[in-house]
């Protein structure tokens, strides 16, 4: 179980520390990449995943309670090689996917130090951090996150059953993928931790001139991946 | 027969879900990937083929009617391995590519149902179903297609000969690089379902202000890529 | 001897179909990908050959006199598993070669039309074929493309030494490399039938308005791309 | 012994031609990839340390002085297969790895000597060789080059005790992830060897207008990516 928890812990400290570190670099003042487009962006994320995958190798790399839950859902045995499904090993899941997407949005805000001083919009301080929709409607923001991580999740139970040779470069083009093509409307949580991992570090950090944290979105970007992992996790288990 | 149509379905649903929603990304307004440009296009239609092809592996992953001819047109024994070729297999394909199609594009119509609403140009709608030429000219838009798809089905008939370990990476590569290069003049459809199966989608969905779906053009990206797949085959037979 | 031509034809025909046709996806008039920028022209090219390496995976996918010259010197018993260093094979893979580029372009050509037809600057139309310069200075473009060309040759000739999984990909990625990178100045022929062949091509089709075919720089593209194979197949000698 | 200093420098005169010359592209005057975006350099430099890992495989291409140190921290026995850990092979591939990036830089100047000449920026010519942060301010740039640093060397650790396939290709998509998402503020040194021998060259090579080499930044991308390995070393040490 502490084994569970390091690797997770390390593995998504490491997704988000790239993924927020790429919306630094894109929306922070005077950055090398700024305004570098939302290719830039989705590759940032996807290789967030690549590296991380690596990195929480030992524990099968979930870095994402939505992925947890879909296996769940699924009726697998085990969440990976040699680690049985128990409520304890959930609960281990879900503790270092939390605590490593906090502690990587800090990483992310210590690199990125200079240019948040320097940078004067809030909001695009906030989106280093934390995701939001273009158009406000909770509504049809849950619909575009949930289509959006069911198919992240899907394809993750899916790599289980195919040979594939490609390891973690598969999972991080699907999350390229998904980024490019559906993260236009909400900017692709598709990850309860992702989101609100950052968005508690944007609460508690000395941010200067920072603004609100939009907890009135936040449970959006939880909620919404769990019921893609769900319609996921059902699906694969009726295909299979 | 039936897990021909269930695999083809959902495969060919993942790849017009994140193809389309690419192109909403790129057209509709306000998105996050707005003008994204030809590179971002490109890659979401190559990875919504990454995906699907994961997904469809139990069926060999056609997506694609002019794939499917070309396998008939080359002479192979089995459609994939396990799965011989018969009228009722073909037809099994067909169904499953079509309605795969269609069902992907409505999806896509859910992700982005704001940004529908708020877009005014209809062209723009019209331009995340279906490809159009940049040029009306049918007799030259059916020359680039035919051209686009003999690269695609000769590649994958030849990958069936080649050792690669790649596996659905390296037919992705092959999308990327033929939107990347003979996208250029008609949007590469390259495939009837793909185009067909949406624009049936724009036809029939409740979106506002949409517009005609230019049936006049529809005949185009179905015949040309079997013309293509045609030339393919015939010349994988040669070669073998 | 017959499996070289065809097959050397075959794959440098798809690589410079793919290769002159994303020059003209970004230099011809009103093409989805008009303008895409540098990463576009190189991916294009780059992906070229990888579907020409499959397509020409039985004679060994040289795809390029460099390459054929750089096995020469480098002293290998051997031009591709079962093909032998004699001179008629030599022969062979020129032919090939230079066929392959010539079919390749006119197809290009024809994908192409209708933007060849409303494009006016004859410059932009001839960029689609052969390479230029951006400052004519011939001995630092010979050296540019020298050095350029000893990477490709020699990372290829050192493939074959090392373990890697990636085939087709490996080289393919080589060359984006090479043209994101060493690019600038000359536009990366790195091949003297990638030059030649297209420009021959351009001499003799009957494109509107299409000028001069550059004869007078001709001879860099194919000089400079020997040398450089000549010092990486003496340094692979020296260095195995 | 000899085997390690001629494979290092060849390895890392690869990576700096090549990642240099992508700097060269991309900010000397009328290049072919002139002002190319962030996505461009970052590609670039990956790409370059995938072309330098094939061409140093006989040493287990370190190609950067941060990365031997790690292993030193980490403790393993050996520096790649058959090369044990001593001080007399530490100093082999630190004189590989500051010569190689030294010729590698001196190959670029060459490969874009008419763009060195055209261009009028002496701030331009610097960035082709050396980094320099947007904000200067030395405590938090060794913080950012430090974050980078450890990012690379602790997942190149890691790979080593997990399967992969993709060899090269790994370390080249996690640098082009650095590079993405890290380089904004400092412009992602990551690598002592890269940056002091480069700078070396800019300080001794003829450039016409070339300005100060900026030696009171240069500690900065030497020291940084050493505490980077460090912490990456005694992690990956505790953690296995």
């Amino acid at each position: 179980m502490w084994t569970i928890v390091v690797s997770e812990t390390l593995g998504t400290m490491m997704l988000t520390l790239l993924g927020c570190s790429v919306a630094a670099n894109v929306r922070l003042r005077n950055t090398f990449g700024h305004q570098g487009g939302w290719l830039l962006v989705s590759l940032g994320w996807g290789l967030g995943i690549f590296v991380g995958v690596y990195v929480a190798f030992a524990s099968g790399a979930h870095l994402n309670p939505a992925v947890t839950f879909g296996i769940l859902v699924d009726g697998a045995p085990s969440f990976a090689p040699g680690i049985p499904v128990t409520p304890l090993n959930t609960l281990a899941y879900l503790v270092g996917e939390f605590l490593g997407a906090f502690v990587g949005a800090v990483l992310c805000f210590l690199a990125y130090r200079l240019h948040f001083e320097h940078s004067e919009v809030g909001a695009d301080k906030l989106a280093v951090f934390a995701t939001a929709p273009r158009y406000r409607a909770y509504a049809w923001n849950v619909v575009t996150e949930a289509i959006a991580t069911f198919v992240l999740v899907y394809v993750v139970l899916v790599f289980g059953r195919t040979p594939s040779g490609l390891g973690p470069l598969a999972v991080a083009l699907v999350v390229v993928g998904i980024g490019v093509c559906l993260g236009g409307p909400t900017g692709f949580a598709i990850n309860p931790a992702r989101d609100l991992g950052p968005r508690f570090a944007h609460a508690v950090l000395p941010i200067k001139g920072k603004g609100e944290s939009d907890w009135p979105y936040a449970w959006v970007p939880v909620v919404a991946p769990l019921v893609g992992g769900l319609v996921a996790g059902l699906l694969a288990r009726a295909a299979s």
